[in-house]
């Protein structure tokens, strides 16, 4: 593997410290949102697939005391990663490089209380020529919305609950993938202002849950009208999440 | 058909008034969201499935000048309503008395730039004993949405446009039935008030359409933080709706 350039990124008022690719796939607001998101209890297992340098699990593991982690990511440079930044924020994290569709044993004979994942944003276009292979994979990936929630829903305990961030405009294919395998629906769309379409959907899924479906208020990342510069306009609760590691609130 | 107590409303400050009856069920503010959803311009033709006493079509008539409406209704005191309404209210709308599953080939026949419905929000109970039994129906249809859905496709013009109002716990259902049916699928959330959970949902697809699916902001009907009295505290785009025959406008 050769070396590449890397910086260390502060997450969560440092909180989490992040060594990532200088250049490629990098972490963002949509991982911290992800670990927010989800309803882990201290004692509980958390599986992340396709888990990149470690973000979400790391944000959730500073968030949430007393936690169990596996990661499974497919590239080899970001296992690496996860693994060396789980060790540096003393996360109890165990991080598998492999296919999701292809896990180890170790891996496939476990059931999990919270399955997570932020999934490609973008099917792999076969005819795009790559810049950067590492980031190509990870922004388009070549596994199905639908496979990657079915592996999902095969590693939940009865009861556990799928969380995973996704652009909005994919919303039907990631509910169309849940019917028939979870339960107790929830989506929180996250708009970046108040009165635009949501960018993102947080989707929340509970193994045998047979609650109604549920859709959110939206999470609005900005206020006022108009972008500025980043980080000048965050809402008061964007700014709870990925300052003080508040949880996203589901409901009221 | 037994005469029955009937009030007539004034919808769109006076500009719709309606004959309901006085117990069973009445039309509120969903058809005139309905009607404020539907994108329907002069000289085109909209078939309103379940049109009750034709609140929807007619506060759409309401708003753009030069429609052609058809109305299928189930119940025949219904249906003689919305007849008296239509002519009342000076519309284009031919009203015909029928289940939308078996509908006379005079409409089976014809292809309609928009469908519209404001189908029932709860699937009958076998088990319950009818208070109202024209209430009961319109309330709780033994129509799955599916089928609504279906009827409703197979009765549009190439890119003619279905818009639906329906609660948003059924959301699931309604994407599930649109899938390989309808295109360009748009979700308007309706709240009560921000912060809260979508109450219902409008959903508009298009017949052949091929756009992005979008989760649009919601609307927001009242401001501020709890329900003072009826009507006290509606939200500016809720009063644009409600009293001055807006458009409820979709993206920005």
């Amino acid at each position: 593997m050769t070396a590449r350039p890397e910086t260390c990124d502060a997450f969560l008022m440092g909180r989490v410290q992040l060594h990532q690719p200088e250049r490629g796939y990098r972490a963002g607001v949509d991982p911290v949102l992800l670990a927010a998101a989800t309803p882990a209890e201290q004692g509980e297992t958390v599986l992340e697939l396709g888990c990149g340098a470690g973000a979400a699990s790391l944000c959730l593991n500073a968030r949430v005391a007393g936690l169990e982690f596996v990661g499974v990511e497919l590239q080899p440079y970001y296992a690496d990663l996860a693994r060396r930044n789980a060790a540096e924020n003393a996360a109890n994290m165990d991080v598998v490089q492999s296919d999701i569709r292809n896990m180890p044993l170790t891996v496939r004979d476990r059931r999990f209380n919270h399955v997570i994942a932020n999934p490609p944003y973008y099917l792999k276009e076969k005819s795009t020529a790559s810049v950067d292979a590492g980031r190509d994979v990870a922004v388009s990936g070549e596994t199905p919305l639908e496979t990657w929630i079915d592996i999902a829903s095969r590693r939940l305990a009865p009861r556990g609950v799928f969380t995973m961030i996704q652009k909005a405009d994919r919303l039907l294919d990631i509910l169309s993938a849940l019917e028939g395998r979870l339960g107790s629906v929830r989506v929180r769309p996250i708009q970046a202002r108040s009165g635009r379409a949501a960018r993102l959907v947080v989707v929340q899924a509970r193994k045998l849950g047979r609650a109604d479906f549920v859709l959110e208020a939206p999470l609005r990342m900005h206020d006022g009208p108009r972008h500025e510069r980043d980080g000048d306009s965050y809402s008061d609760k964007a700014l709870a999440i990925l300052r003080n590691s508040a949880a996203l609130d589901w409901g009221n």
